[in-house]
């Protein structure tokens, strides 16, 4: 589970910044041509939009890597509990389970994991990637990760009702799907509802209507300097957006998302290994899995 | 649960932006005209309030997104625990309840979402809404939400009268009616009790004070380019202030607050699914639905 | 449960406003009179106290924010807790508890809360305002919600000898007893830690140091526009200062206080409801109540 | 449990401010009479340090203080679990324990107490401040605390051995045993790990030589003004270094720190009024106790 | 468990400070010679910039030093657990373990920090660290301390079996395996999710790109102050840097890394002490020890 960062946002903005460059050099050799433009400015007043701007970056930088990193830590959930679960399924029964009743909660756990991964990125699931047993109680389900707990339960009501697990016991492995069905409804939570778009709405108008003064305030006390300095500053504005899009859903399938599938990958592997089976090589996220 | 944001405040400040496009326009007319005023004011000043600007600005804007936030997470859980209580429900007991009692347990979990959703926004409740059973049991209630946890406490108690569940698995239920407790609680604490006014009768104060100081801060420099960086700087503050108005009181009914209905109508459909019966379609909050 | 914020604190700062905007008189009068004043100052100077301002009035901002909010917070739960209480005490016990011992539960919750609050505001508590029988057991304490939980605890203890309520329930039962102390310990905290003195002493001396130079900055460039400005950046400091202080202490009893008694008598209604009594009318916070 | 905050940090800095402001003098001095000095300097770089200034002292002020909350929040756990502890041990077992074993109990939870105040300022314990068996039990101990909570479970173990209690209601007990080692163990943590040195040190050297650097920022324009400017500025950099070198550490000695020995004394009047015996006095930590 | 903070980052930095001040001196001399630079700057536009370096470093800053502490409070928590598992090993079961059971569990519980410490550090683990028959179960794990909580279980079982413990006391331990399966996950989230790496590719862009213009800002105004300023101002900004990337990855071997293997000492000897048995010395990270 081990991420491979894209390093830079440089290539996606580098046409934005051209912009601005061309902008700079053209408002410089107006400046330089014809003298003071009439359309007057300097860098104080702007100056005076540090407040606002700092007030919108800054909280929906935060903000952005918050659900970046909340979805990360959800995800970290369901391999904890998925392994606590599993733990509890192979020592408090009497007697523990065999092979097959083994595997087929590996299976159960690994659906878990993999409906959710669908259902956040909104992505249609195949019958073959489900074991068909599975795939028959979920196919008509709307919300298949939640039946895939209710899967679970069953399966534990049937160990009650063999004798196997006495109440007290059922309730630690119940209590654990609790945990489960927390870790679906917060991914569910993040994945439906984004940061209010008139966030993203004003940032946008305040970056880039910024970035078009800055030429002007800059001319007439930098000359051909000018060009440098405006896309310097551009460029921390600009780029600082286009990274806290990214994060800002973080079960998307842009560069800078979670690898939901190398993470679906190692929860099975963690199952399987802590049932004794043989596990299937890790997915490394790497530059040529562009992290499906 | 498909949040459409209304993505723009500026129609409704665009009156306010004109007025103070106005006004600058005036200062500057005056300026060219009549030269140096006697009320004479730079950037500088004005930048000394950048510090308790910011605090304002960025104390109100944080503490109304937590609000939000912390409105979406409890009615998250509510659904989270909706459903734990149902998969309990169902596979706890022995025998597991017949379809009748299903239903009725489906019908207290979605009063329970109907009730909390008018007593938040602080609408009427009529008769046809709930199933006469559970209406005739909450009408007279102050606190109907809390009824109705009750009923489902009732319900439990029932169950454990017949033998169907014993003290430890009662417990289990019982702990996630003490979790729907702790949400409505937590959703009644954000109704009841705003952000301290001071904070908002402050923050309007001196932004629309610093709004007006503005013109006569840059005409000197600026000349006709006053009245545009006038209403730019306007705006980011204006429009600030104005969303982070409507996201304080996250249960009310502007654009920006949460879609409690179709929130309502997702936990309907999350239980009905659990118990097997056939879901109503999902309510998507839209331009022509109001979220309401 | 519904606040009425008092809006404004400018009329207790409305003094100390007018003595800046008298001294900037003055001294824009001298300035005008005698020509540059040996005392010279500009804004740049004062503009570099803008990291230390912005640190001392932000953290005290948002710390006292956040100790009014966590004794909010505290406050919900007593009544979250309060109606788990009730509602595990009137459903798991068999045979439920008869009128007169429902009653008494409710009396316990609701000394609790009134112990509570009188403890955090160190107001006398008067023999009349508690039933007879709990207050012959807590006059003599010293921490009198303490006693009263372990008042609830000797209930509990007296439904497990009568054979009423097994071990798991009545350790459920004994959980919510848990967190009633966990509430109690939390307040006291609350209470008795005030913000380190120093934090308050550094944040005075600079607000009121910076008003009385800033005059002298802005004499010199704004003429008689300096007192208009003057109390305008004075005012933005104070106000924020006089609201922080008032919010600091949560339980004490200013306009922006916790409104304890209305709170308790919440909790008085919501036991009562649960316990199917007739419940006394709500308290409204409002400007003749003045929140006690 | 009432804290007496130490006002003020003014005295111990008083001899550094006196220095900036002989430096300042003799600037000035030169200034006047030289004309201005080779070494230019203007206050529009000294601003450019505001960026890291700000997040120096903000981040060592937010980060100290949450040091001092979080140990106060410990302590105040470690009054809470003491009293369910003993809540606990007062009603669950049947027969209720005799006076003895109460006056045991509470010599134990007094000791963790003490013992956690002694291991967390590293001062020696005496034979003579814990109950002879106590001592016996813990005196070659290096986790003294950690051993008490053995010394209770085994107490514990005991009441099971002798069918006082059931599993059921052993095991609430033990939880409360689990919270008493975090407790613990978070104390631990905050003692053993301070803040990174790094950033002492690399905000001593910003802010001292910031210092020394503004009287020549400042003497060209303001003159005979700079000392007291520079003075003013100094001591709001300083003071608030030195207010959070002592919250830093919570559990030292110095005025601001947290009054352990008040604290422990408060757990031990909790704990025996609740089993019904005389209370100590409290300790008020005063000016003529110095807290210790 | 005593941290020692290396002090300075100075030594690694020094190297490009010098850089820095060299190029200050030659931009210096050109000025001097050649008079105004045909590259002209000032103050003002990199004052602009402040807003973006702040959110940057900010960010970067508190977000690397959360992951620091949440690093130390994870291990925190595994000694917490630790001894509170040993704590119930030695207290539940009846009759109590013998000293063979006891030192196994010791043996058990030291192993987990031992591969936890090798599985985050990445570094490979020899057979004759860990005992014979643990290293035997774990030696093909992927993921080892798992394995090992899963041996915990087996043990626990195995009372189980020999009806030495009871469901309900078996459940509590099972409870703090859980536990211990929340924090090896959640060391792993860390040590596999890097902050996104275009953060730190954007903030040294951003400083070093700064730090170039610097001279050519200053020169103009300061002369030969330029140098020292212009280093003074680099050093902060580099400085902060290069702590924040040290801090990042708490279970690295940098000088501010978490001490893992004196932190996995102090473990073993905390549940060594508590199961009675004789102590191994305590690990000082020191300058010597390089704390691996």
């Amino acid at each position: 589970m081990l991420f491979v960062w894209r390093g830079s946002v440089l290539p996606r903005i580098l046409a934005r910044l051209g912009f601005f460059f061309g902008l700079a050099c053209a408002v410089v050799a107006l400046y330089e041509t014809l003298g003071p433009l009439p359309f007057r400015l300097e860098p104080a007043p702007l100056a005076l939009l540090g407040v606002t701007l700092a007030i919108f970056l800054g909280f929906r930088n935060s903000t952005s890597y918050e659900r970046f990193w909340e979805g990360r830590k959800l995800w970290g959930s369901l391999l904890i509990v998925s392994r606590s679960f599993m733990r509890q399924a192979l020592t408090l029964p009497t007697p523990a389970p065999e092979r097959e009743e083994r595997l087929a909660l590996c299976g159960l756990l690994r659906a878990l994991a993999v409906t959710l991964n669908h259902q956040l990125r909104g992505t249609p699931l195949n019958a073959g990637v489900l074991p068909a047993a599975v795939w028959e109680r979920v196919r008509d389900a709307h919300y298949k990760p939640a039946r895939i707990v209710q899967l679970l339960a069953e399966w534990l009501t049937e160990q009650r009702r063999r004798g196997r697990l006495g109440d007290m016991l059922a309730a630690s492995l119940d209590d654990n799907l609790n945990r489960l069905s927390e870790i679906i409804g917060g991914c569910e939570r993040i994945a439906s509802t984004p940061i209010p778009y008139v966030y993203g709405v004003m940032l946008h108008r305040t970056v880039y209507l910024y970035s078009l003064l800055l030429p002007f305030a800059l001319a007439g006390s930098l000359g051909w300097t000018t060009p440098l300095i405006t896309v310097f500053i551009s460029y921390t504005f600009i780029a600082l957006d286009a990274v806290t899009e990214e994060l800002e859903d973080p079960f998307g399938t842009e560069p800078n998302d979670l690898p939901l599938d190398a993470m679906t990958r190692t929860i099975e592997r963690a199952v399987l290994e802590l049932a004794g089976e043989p596990v299937p090589p890790a997915l490394i996220p790497g530059d040529d899995c562009v992290l499906t």
